[in-house]
């Protein structure tokens, strides 16, 4: 059984009616919502928001975190150097960490990729065709061939992150555009998955096909016991 | 300056007035045309089909060539497994492959991914995009950021091949579906890329963005002096 | 629990006065123990050898097992291809596969890689020290930064292989090479692991580390479920 | 031709005799020397140095270099975040990044990688021997298969960086250690490329198969054409 943080800037919801009709108690509620009702994994859930000491995020929170799940969008440089350190570290020595739609942008995303993260997007609320490219993958666990979301925010390419380890989604947009939807990496010893759905405007958290692709990968970026991380002089 | 020979099964055309309709002269001579009138960079071309003697790939042949590629459809099974072997062991010595559409499900290309090669596919003449998801890739040298292709063949995912080490192009189809159109793969000391485009009833030959895409292929493609491949016994 | 069998040629124990000193009830019996004794993991563990009929992996067989273990070295060529095309496809379809030291010239090994799988080699029963160069792996679970076997057959480099996905282990020799010890595969759903370690003429496969790696191996080759493999024509 | 810009640290030659005496003039001036008189590939190069404005990489060097080179050791810290910004952001341009031995821990190779770089050193003057994994690959054009520096100071694994998209070499230590110590990577549309050797305590630039290796980095890492990387709001 997996610890997972679900971490939320939550600003959206509290200062945008439309948003808060889609998610009045936070899109982090919903989330861990959809996570904690999975019969199939068992996964014990919190979560943490920006407004909170540390963000929620103290050294004794991650520390017990086995997967952290982060959402952000119009608050990202409020977010703290420090706890992006530590979000950091706690990755590379293996906790997992599921990066969430407009979270490319987050301190943690760009910290960990090394790139600008940046891509195109179109706010037009049409329909996206995720495809599994690698039905072995044990994220796409349980998915058919492809679903679909009816409204969303587009992505297109270029993403501007390191070539996957692993890809796992691509999307098709009605309006013409694909995206690398499902990508997996390695960093130290942490598993990160970033995942393209989820704009605050639409309920894709609520979506079934979204909630099994995040329990899988909660289960998939669940930290393994590994080798000694032994670093420095020796003798 | 790299020296191609362009193999193509050469059947369709001459037996179907569609086809010869589009590539009266085979489509070898269209993709030799292509390359061979590049201003950009200066190839040396030849071609060769089934029918020809060892169908035209004979040792001699595939020693002095530096990039192979490979056009078939209805008759992958007639090559000859001994051309097969010796078309994979020049690969692995160096030479560049390229091959092409329906390329997929050919033998050599089969026998280096060691995988089925299976897609989906569905013949309707609808509208193609071919994304550029690596924009620093030499593939990619010259190209806007996407280009249609008015009518194909849809080829859809899953594509059952290894996840490519560079993944250049993905397509985005009118009716639905998605495509890795673009995939780089190194095989011993020999360069592999695969281009989906390039049905046989539709003139993708002669299209520029194809053009400029398998010149800069072949440019890619082209061996390097490496240093020794020294196998067996040592003292 | 997975249920694990541990292909065996079995020729050398029964031909060879020194390897039967050192395995005799067959290298496959020596593995099974060791699987078998696993306190942390528990596996379903069964054998098959080169003389039983279809080489002891008939259809029924494979579809039963989530992972297959396989040892060959002086008999390659006399497994039949339709086995090799049954363990193709099975690896394909999610089917684990755990390759041992001299298999890498093994025809499943071979067909899956699509590269000669050569490499350089030397008898000398010199000490070789296995390193841990990704301690997030599964794989290495429970070990130590790096441990030794005192006496072994040199493997070296080059080895024609295609990168692996993932780099485990690198082995460095007494007399001066290195290796690529520990190699992760994806083919299809199937997942493949290349392990160095297992010379018929030392017991290897005695070894508590070596051992660790093998159940580790076969808990990560497992099958997951996945996503539909649909290939063909669409409407 | 290659416009190149070799950066040093450039501060123990000035406060150590010993390493003074190794590199009277500087490293940057030795790598330089070998890089100028290569007689197979043509560079324009050109060096700059920690004490200079903007340590010597203002926006108009950057903006003309083709590919850069980085040796660091004591004084990381001491490089300016803004000079860093700028050099990340220009590889992910195009700008090619070779970084040398104790550059491991130096900030622009920490941003590209996103992880913390370390890894295990012992400096005891003892024999290194690399072997050439990838014999296809042009950093490794013109080598035999291995190549001995008979004093080096040991990096031995874990190194803690992504998986490189491919690896070129890897040491075999006297001491009995390993260590990937060429390392290829892509970000953005920049190559870099990791190269161990190189201590300022041992002549390690003067050596023929490092100079071999430093110019073929060059010729790889060179920006190519590549398509628009266009980010941000679409119509």
């Amino acid at each position: 059984m997996a610890t997972v943080t679900i971490w939320n800037e939550f600003r959206h919801e509290r200062e945008d009616e439309d948003v808060a009709a889609v998610y009045p108690d936070g899109i982090h509620k919903t989330i861990a919502d959809g996570l904690s009702n999975d019969k199939e994994i068992d996964h014990h859930v919190r979560t943490a928001t920006l407004e909170e000491p540390d963000h929620g995020l103290t050294e004794d929170v991650l520390e017990e975190t086995d997967v952290l799940l982060w959402w952000g969008h119009e608050a990202h440089d409020e977010v703290d150097d420090a706890v992006v350190d530590r979000v950091q570290e706690r990755v590379l020595e293996g906790m997992g960490l599921i990066v969430l739609h407009s979270g490319h942008y987050s301190k943690p995303f760009k910290r960990l990729m090394g790139t600008t993260c940046s891509l195109q997007y179109r706010e037009d609320g049409a329909t996206e065709r995720l495809w599994v490219v690698d039905p072995g993958h044990p994220i796409a666990d349980g998915l058919d061939e492809s679903f679909e979301l009816p409204q969303t925010e587009m992505y297109g390419e270029p993403f501007d992150v390191p070539e996957p380890d692993r890809l796992v989604f691509v999307s098709w947009f009605e309006g013409g555009e694909v995206f690398r939807s499902g990508c997996c990496y390695r960093r130290g010893s942490g598993r990160l998955f970033y995942f393209r759905p989820g704009h605050e405007t639409y309920p894709i958290y609520e979506d079934d096909n979204v909630r099994r692709v995040l329990s899988n990968a909660v289960d998939w970026a669940s930290p393994t016991d590994g080798s000694p991380r032994t670093f420095g002089e020796q003798e």
